[in-house]
């Protein structure tokens, strides 16, 4: 159920001592072939952390041996000097893979991913041993991979997709900075169907479109956010390109509900439904305004159906639509239609986890889904208190 | 200090029972004259309030012989009822100040702001007697008029700035859905200067560009903002337009000034000053951006001079910089130098309520400052609770 259930993957997670809890910390996914195809998508922030310039050149080239991911430290906002550690990460990994095994590896076929604190150096007194011990742990360890990328998750996430005769494996991280038009966390997906670096490319940027480019918890946008899919081949099997997306989108979609549902400090798992929008860019704009508001986050973390927070944050987009034709329904009670007050709001019962926010802005036949979470105490406390 | 300082104007609040508090929630100014000019400005939410609907229509016709206030509900996404009952408090003020007074008002002459829960019709059996007792105790009673437009805010704001033989006074309330791009919260200023509404336009327009529409407090955009200006030319002298803005935008500034440190469960004042941008508009963008980061926000609650945040808060803008040249100072210390770690953030003292954010992009000479607040439990609290 991890990133080695498709064939042609071994993995390691090991402690490095990056991390002040003493866990894992230290994780690799190694792709054996035959094939070593790889596609990426990563954050929009213009301030990039190293890792991330580094492994957009790294997927430039098309072919991927092998990604290793820290925790326990960002390297973002930590100039030439932050690069050159990601630079001699990957000139390591690729010299204990060589030394450890049969084929030649370049830096240049590895990937690096780091996430945690943002604008300090890492220890690479501690991470250098921590990936040759990596190396020699390589085995069906997909789990503990999954575990050593955890920040302030509480559980680690990880996914597995069947196709016919071939798998998508995947796993992920991320529970705040959580936010929009990217991938918005660490995430390594894995197939061992055969597709080239353009097929992977395309099913990729169709799949995170829909789902982690919809999933915004907080509004804030990481410097390091990664989403990588490895394809070794190893099944012989070759999907239609409509097969692999379906399959890969699917597992980005459960990764992308165990994000929201580990959400920092979150109580509430809250899908906004825009319906009849002119566009589906409307529909988007729409359900990330309503998901970016601290006033209807703050309600909805009190049980409140407070709809006129709801129909306030849509006046703020520039969307297709009249104020007063719209509707919108808080768990399926219709609270409020032609922008006035309609059914009873103490109808709807937000005792429960889950919400779902329809509005309907009468516009169009175009419709998108928003994912976000509430904003509660425990999210303030988590975020005051996450650096000291 | 307060609305009833400049000559020719006269105020009142009364108690008509719309908050449960038991509180004045009816405020009236009236300009006696010798003129009546105006000037507006008004939220760019696309969902308007029926009270801004009128006010707009009312403004444009550039005279207005009254205002009249209420708290305890926004009469917003009300319908076409909330217009008429807003039409019907214009109408009412109007013949109770016919009635009482040597001058005929018409309705087309009273502006209207109302403030509080949205969604809700306003009790026009208890606000029309209100209005009919606010015309009875009309005076010098700027201050009360100013508690009864109060909601959450914990005290009222008046300002009060001296010109050469007139003065410009004013009120405000706002604590909550304090944003951007526009008024953010109900204000009325007054002059005993002489102008027309041209130039009242002008000089507001000038004077909310860089007060009110700098404060982002939470990045909520109400459906309500609304910013009067009202000049009686009372005093008989005729300021140019130079010196009438100044003094405008100083009576601002200090309204802008107390709504920040009041605004709902803040324990931090925060000026980010943005400098070295390529123009105004790139500085603004860069505050903006860091001032509704809920991870810079949350951080500053805690006392960490978290820069990192900062530094991914301002990649998500279009403005002119490289990520390798920005630095940024926490209360002086400069804490992030060329995009990477420089002073110890050991030295930055976050315990006081006063915190200046310096940003320099070195992409040019412009400059801008932007207000706001930090994220704190007490914002939370406030608004869950609010509307149950």
């Amino acid at each position: 159920m991890t990133v080695t259930t498709p064939e042609g993957f071994r993995a390691a997670g090991v402690a490095a001592g990056l991390k002040t809890s003493g866990g894992p910390d230290v994780a690799l996914v190694v792709n054996e072939g035959p094939d070593t195809a790889v596609a990426g998508v990563f954050t929009t922030n213009r301030v990039k952390a190293a890792p991330v310039l580094w492994s957009q050149q790294v997927v430039q080239g098309g072919s991927v041996r092998a990604v290793v991911l820290n925790s326990g430290g960002a390297n973002a906002c930590t100039g030439p000097a932050g690069f050159q550690d990601t630079h001699a990460t990957a000139e390591h990994t690729a010299a204990a893979l060589t030394s450890a095994n049969a084929y030649q590896v370049g830096a240049g076929e590895v990937a690096v991913c780091s996430t945690g604190l943002i604008g300090e150096r890492l220890p690479m007194d501690r991470l250098l041993p921590g990936v040759t011990a990596a190396v020699e742990s390589l085995g069906d360890h997909g789990g503990v991979a999954a575990e050593a990328i955890m920040t302030t998750d509480t559980r680690p996430k990880t996914t597995v997709v069947s196709g016919a005769g071939w798998t998508v494996g995947g796993m992920a991280k991320g529970a705040g900075m959580l936010a929009p038009a990217m991938a918005t966390m660490l995430c390594v997906l894995t197939t061992d169907a055969v597709a080239g670096p353009a097929t992977l490319d395309a099913v990729l940027r169709a799949a995170t479109r829909v789902t982690f480019d919809r999933v915004d918890s907080d509004g804030c946008m990481s410097t390091n956010d990664t989403v990588l899919l490895l394809a070794s081949g190893a099944s012989g099997v070759t999907p239609s390109e409509a097969e692999l997306a379906s399959a890969v989108t699917a597992a980005c979609h459960d990764l992308a509900r165990q994000l929201l549902a580990d959400a920092e400090g979150a109580t509430k798992e809250i899908a906004i439904e825009v319906v009849g929008a002119a566009d589906e860019d409307d529909a988007v704009e729409v359900g990330r305004s309503v998901a970016r508001n601290n006033l209807v986050k703050t309600a909805l973390f009190g049980n409140d159906p407070n709809w006129g927070r709801i129909l306030a944050a849509v006046g703020t987009t520039a969307a297709a639509f009249e104020p007063d034709a719209v509707d919108v329904a808080v768990k399926g009670i219709w609270v409020c239609r032609s922008g006035a007050a309609a059914e009873d709001r103490s109808k709807v019962d937000l005792s429960g986890r889950d919400v779902t926010i329809r509005i309907d802005l009468h516009a169009g036949a175009a419709e998108a889904t928003v994912w976000t979470n509430d904003l509660s105490h425990a999210y303030v406390h988590e975020n005051s208190a996450y650096s000291t």
